[in-house]
Order: C-alpha cells, then structure tokens, then sequence
C-alpha cells in the first residue's frame, strides 16, 4: 500500500464527478486513496510529496474495459480482411501455434506499458494462461479485472474443453484474494462458440465467486442472423433464458442489437463495452451506444486486442467514438466530449463493477490519476480541455500516471520496468510467428 | 537550396513508388533532391551526411490537402453542435472580432510547427491574409499550396467584396516565383457564398496565371439540396457549366454527390480532398472516396482547420480514413492500409499539382522525406510497417523530417524557431477570444 499524502495542483483538475473544470484545482491523495479535490483559492494542505500539473489536465486514470492483452503479439500480422478470415485463417492458427504461457507473459506485459504510458490505469481483459496475464499486471503495477478465456473447443492451456469452466473457476479462486489490484472474472468467448451448458455453467460459478462475468456479443451481422435461423431468438433472448443477464455481467460490442435486446439489459442492469477502434476496423459496424445510454445502461470504451485496432491508446478510442457517432447518426451534437469522457472514465468503471472505487476522483476512491501534459502545439491554445482530451489529445501527451497511489509514470517514462526489454522480448517471439 | 548529399540509411523504405517496404534499404537526396533508392545489399555511396535510420520508417512527407492554418487560433473553441450554428454563431463572428496580419500570421505559424513536428511536409491552404500565412510557411520551413480566400461578404482583409477576386490575383502575382517551396492559389470559399461570377472569374484568373482553384463542394446535405431547389442542379453541374472543372482544379469534402457528379469529376480529371475528421466531428457524412478512386480521381486526404478536427496530423487522419469507409461500407478491405498511405502520400500530391515534385521517393523529386520511430511499445511488434503506419503510428512517433533535403525536425525537435515562443503567442491571442 503507498503510505503517506501527494498533492497534485496547478493545471485543470476534472474529476469527472461533475461536468466541471478547475482551473487551477488541486487533488490530494493519501496512503494511495483520493483525499481532496481542491479548487483556485482553496488553502491546500502539507503533503509529502507536490506534484506540479501547471498547464496540465488532472484527471482519472483511464478505463479499457475491454482487451485480450497478450495479443499485442498479433498487432499488424493480418489486416484488411473479414473478420472470419482474419480470425480463422491467422488469428486462430498463429495462437495454436505460439501461444504459450512465455508468449502471452510477454505480449500481456507489452499490452500493459502502452497502456499505462497512454494514461490507462485499469484494463478488463480476458484471454487464456491468464495467470500470466496476472503476474504480468502485477509485474507493471497496474488495475485489472481478469477474465479466464473459456471456449468449447481446446483451447490454449485448456487442452479439454470439458474441463474449462472448472479451469476458469480455478483462477478465479486463485486470485480472489491475492493482490488488491488484480479482481478475477470468467470470459465466455461468444454464444455460438461456447455451448448454453457451458454459458450457464460458467455464469453460475461467477455469482457463486462474486464475479464478473464477460461475454462477446453480436460483433457481426452474421452472428445475429445464424442464431436467429438456429434457434429463433437473439443472442440477447438466449442469455436471458439462461438467465445470465444481471448487473455483473458485461456484454462486449452490442453491435446488432434490437429493441428488445437493449430493453432486456436495461431491465437486468447489463453493462456494455463498447469497441469502435475494432468494430470499424473489422467493418462489423457501430454499437448504437447513444440508445444504450439513454436507456440508463453502463457503456465504457475498450480498445480489444492489439490485433484487431491496431493500438490500446483511449484517447484514439476517445476520438474515435466522438466522431464515429456524429458521422453515423449525422447529429454533430451527439456524442458530445463529456458523454465520451464520460464513457472512458466513470462509465467504464462502473461496466466492469469497480464503479465504487474507481473512475472519478471522488472522496475515497482509489488514487488512479492520470496528468495529461496541454503545452503541445497540437493542443494549443486551450479553451476547453474536454475537448482536447477527446479530439485533439493522444496518448503520447500523457506525463505522469498514478496506480493506487503510486506514481508508475513519470514524464513519459514507465517507473516500473525495462521498457526496451519489453519491446525487445516480443519482437524475438514475433519473429518466429512471421 | 540544399547543398551536398544526405544518406538516410537501415530502417524500411517505403518509397511510395509501388507498394514495397524495403527492409534495410537507404535512399540519397543531392543538392535536395532524391538521387536514388537502394535496397538491402545495394553498394551505398559515400555521402556529406548520413543518418542512421535503423528501426525506422523512411518514406515520403506527407501532404495534407486541405487546411485552413489560421485556424488553430479557434481550436476547441467550439464543438458538438451543427456546422450552421458553429460557422454563424461561433467561427464567423470570432474570425469578425479577431482576425488580423498579426493573429493570421501567428496561428499559420502554430498550424505549421504542428504540422511538421506530426511528419506532414506540404500543406494546401486556404484563407484571408495569406501573405501572412506565406510568411510564416516560410519562416518555418515547409512547402505550400497557399490560396488567396474569396468570399462575396466583407472577409478580413477584403473590406469591399468587389475587390475580391483583384486581391487573391494580386496575391498569386507576388507568390508566382517570389520562394521555391510556396506556390500561390485561389480559394473560392463554396458555391453559395460566392456567386456564379465571382467564381467563374476566379478560375479564369487561375487559368491565366496557371495555378490552382480550390472550392469548397457538397459538404453538408444542405448545400446540395438548396442549390438543387434553387437552381435544379447539382453544385458539381454549376461548376461544369461555370467551366471550373478541370485538372487545376480541387474540389473539398465531396460529401454528398451522385454518379453524374463523379462522372463529371472523372471526365475533366479534377481532383478531390477527402477530410474525414472534419467531415465525421461536424457531422456532414461520408465522402465516397472509394467510389471517386475507382474512377481514376485522384483523391488526397486533408485535415481541415483546427478548428473543425481538432488536430492537424495526418496520421490520425489515415486511421480515421482506414476505419471510417469500412465501417461505412461494412467491408473489412475497404480502404485498405496501401489505398490509404498513397491518399496521404502521392495521391495527395497530384491533386494539389505537385504529383511532379513530390509525394512519392522517386529519383528526381525534392527531398520531402519522413523518418518514423517503430521501436515504441505500441509499435511493436513491426510485421507490417505499412499496416502501422495506418492503423497504430501517431504524429507523436515522428522522428525527422526533411524538407526540400533540409532537415528541419530533429529527433521530434524543430530546428528552424522556438516552439515555445509560438505557442505562448497564440495563447496570448486566445486569451482575449475566449
Ligand atoms: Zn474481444
Ligand atoms: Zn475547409
């Protein structure tokens, strides 16, 4: 635990409690937990450490609330093709071969840096060998909600398929309890590649474990269209009859959705994890995440893996999101800075259930901080640092960076590890997959 | 003009000439111009410089096609409402109150550092006081296509609208062959803010003076329709009619155009600028780039102004292209990462009427070379520099750039002014618009 009080002042803090900015606000932390939010003119207390935020903005620490982290390994391997090509003919074959738990280490330590190096303080991933996807968060100091990988074919680590819920449960079990930053949670891969057995099964095991339960869902047309012709309901209606629909299960890309499927996760208090980066990249299309919204439903922002974006940088999904929406709906007042700011910070904390202790800089909560450096040439002159941070800002801007407390960046320089190590040791692996 | 040879050797050139990326290939520029492109194994020559490009990207400057530079001054001052609103209630008024020489000169030279510093080495432009935007293009050290504004309303630096088309005219005559890098333009600003005269006398004038006409075409649903219920014809017909269209002349944003426009386009070989951030943030719609490709159109890519993006790197624009169209048109291999580089690149070059002079690394053209660092965490692993160039690469990971064989960003530093100083001064200059 980080022992003692920081105050971070000058700058503009948004605490994202409010729609506010203050111009030269403060925030103080102690023994890693937000203390005060301060504003001009305030009388700041003696702390142990002063950090300086002139001309920067103060903000919460990102949230990714969705990724398969050691797929940084893939980034850039196949572009420009359909999703079913892409996944069946080089994501697919390229895991079979090369993954193992040295390489997804690797790629989830890879993942890790280019997050917290852009301002991410909290990623939701799922993957397999996700105890190596652990030792790797712990390794960089980040905050993670960890979901083991479950599918109902062999999969990487789970050579039985009949045996993966047991597996998953097993790592939730493990981790439960052992590092405060790290909260586990079971990841169903997709409705049609997981058996209703094996959905149920493992969504019962998650309420038993208190956990959260994640899922990709309605990425593609394809998708929706071939389980309507199966089974006559929506992939929506058959969570539903299995009755996975609650307010710890996270439904990821909600892309061909009616209606009914969004009036069924409202009514459960479903959260949702929207993927733009990815969902245009692949051309599965746009999640009509305004409608979500507007229906009370938590919608955070995540990037997916390294291989279908091809980067884990917010502020890129940020953007993205801000216009994609605009061009899609052709109202240049939708998705307005604070809704996505919004959607990147509180938003998302509360999709993946850390809604209490993090996302904003409330009283109380956990000291992720992220300071974005404004004195740049492509964000200058400031009128607005909302705006900014949502259309003009990338990752590359972000100082410093602040884990539970613990300040893990520092002027653009991960504290914590060997960066070029890091780089160094997937290009090796990358080498052999090429 | 650039005395001696440089060699930029190790990395992977790209020289744009075809689609190859080669692997520890080096390129030479003499008296600042390409001398020649080697690949790995190629007998390098002896030269008075040589950088050392290894784990690089070395390719061509790229070439925005659309901006307004001034406009940085207005960055973020205004988001999230209808291009009407924006330009009536905000811009207008503000450009009204606020834009002289000295403001003109100082926003022109922060549009330029950002847009050297983010690896763009030519820009097309278009505003008032475009001496003073030539001057600072000069200070700084890039190329331009600058264009003289021309607007039937009072505009600054343009009191008695009568008088506009003399002015811009009078602006190319001082530019015709005052700087090697500057070539002088006229900029209409659309179809209904300058009548079917002004516009007409305009293209003439360029004709004359053999340069190009920009205009600003079918952004917004809007203009189209109005004229059509105005007139009975497209813009793109009273442009035909009017005989603007040729190959001199760039027709910007595109947005919303049937077949008969494109054919037009096609027929008189006149070129477009695509710019997505712009077009997706204020809501406008989609240009069919694609389409107007497969008709042999050269399309380049533009940012548009700061304040309708809100940043000028190309880059982000390339990603935006990539992933937009494919969602748009929910197919995975739109716009692929090739298509989207040669827009940013050569493409860019033809439409603006340098396809001679630059835009690919072609023995003979001028020495527009930029250098990208790949050996960055969300750069890695590097299997594909092209796909990362697109989908991953910020202006941020830009190294050096060369322009006219000059090296004027070293090691992410400009070298030609204090990027500090120009900073503070628009913030100056901000200071009293907000
Ligand atoms: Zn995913
Ligand atoms: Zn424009």
């Amino acid at each position: 635990m980080t022992k003692g009080t920081t105050l971070i002042r000058g700058g503009w803090v948004i605490p994202m409690t409010n729609r506010a900015v203050y111009d030269g606000g403060a925030v103080l932390m102690k023994d890693g937990v937000i203390g005060a939010v301060f504003q001009k003119g305030d009388e700041l207390p003696v702390a142990d450490e002063v950090v300086d935020a002139t001309g920067c903005v103060v903000m919460p620490g990102l949230v990714n609330t969705h990724c398969h982290s050691p797929m940084s390994l893939f980034r850039g391997l196949a572009d420009d093709m359909p999703l079913d090509s892409w996944l069946n003919d080089h994501i697919f074959p390229a895991e079979a071969a090369h993954i193992n738990p040295t390489t997804v280490r690797a790629g989830a330590l890879l993942s890790c840096v280019e997050m917290l190096l852009s301002g991410t303080t909290t990623v939701c991933d799922g993957y397999f060998y996700e105890d190596e996807v652990a030792e790797a968060v712990m390794e960089v100091g980040m905050r993670a909600v960890l979901g083991h990988g479950v599918i109902d074919f062999p999969a990487p680590g789970v050579p039985d398929p009949s045996e993966n819920v047991a597996i998953a449960e097993a790592f939730v079990e493990r981790w439960k309890n052992r590092w405060s930053l790290i909260t586990p949670s079971i990841f169903c891969h997709t409705p049609h590649t997981c058996s209703e057995k094996t959905i149920a099964r493992a969504k019962e095991a998650c309420r038993r474990l208190g956990v959260l339960f994640q899922i990709h869902i309605a990425e593609t047309e394809d998708d929706v269209q071939r389980m309507k012709e199966d089974r006559g309901i929506t992939p929506y209606q058959l969570l539903d009859d299995l009755q996975v629909l609650d307010e710890s299960t996270l439904l990821i890309h909600n892309v061909w959705m009616n209606d009914g499927d969004m009036a069924l996760m409202a009514r459960h208090g479903t959260t949702a994890s929207h993927n733009p980066g990815s969902n245009t990249k692949l051309a599965s299309g746009v999640c009509p995440a305004s409608a979500l919204m507007d229906q009370g439903i938590h919608v955070g922002l995540g990037t997916d893996g390294a291989a279908s974006n091809n980067n884990l940088d917010l502020f890129n999904e940020m953007q993205t999101t801000a216009k994609l929406h605009k061009a899609y709906s052709l109202d240049p007042a939708a998705m307005d800075a604070w809704t996505v700011l919004e959607m990147a910070t509180i938003e998302g904390a509360k999709a993946i259930g850390l809604g209490g202790q993090i996302g904003s800089l409330l009283p109380g909560k956990r000291g992720d901080i992220t300071i974005v450096d404004m004195n740049k040439p492509h964000l200058t002159p400031v009128y607005n640092p909302a705006s900014h941070l949502v259309y003009a800002t990338t990752g590359a801007d972000v100082r410093d960076v602040f884990v539970d407390g613990k300040l893990v960046v520092k002027e653009g320089n991960l504290l914590s590890l060997d960066v070029q190590a890091v780089m160094d040791e997937v290009s090796r692996i990358a080498k052999k997959i090429e």
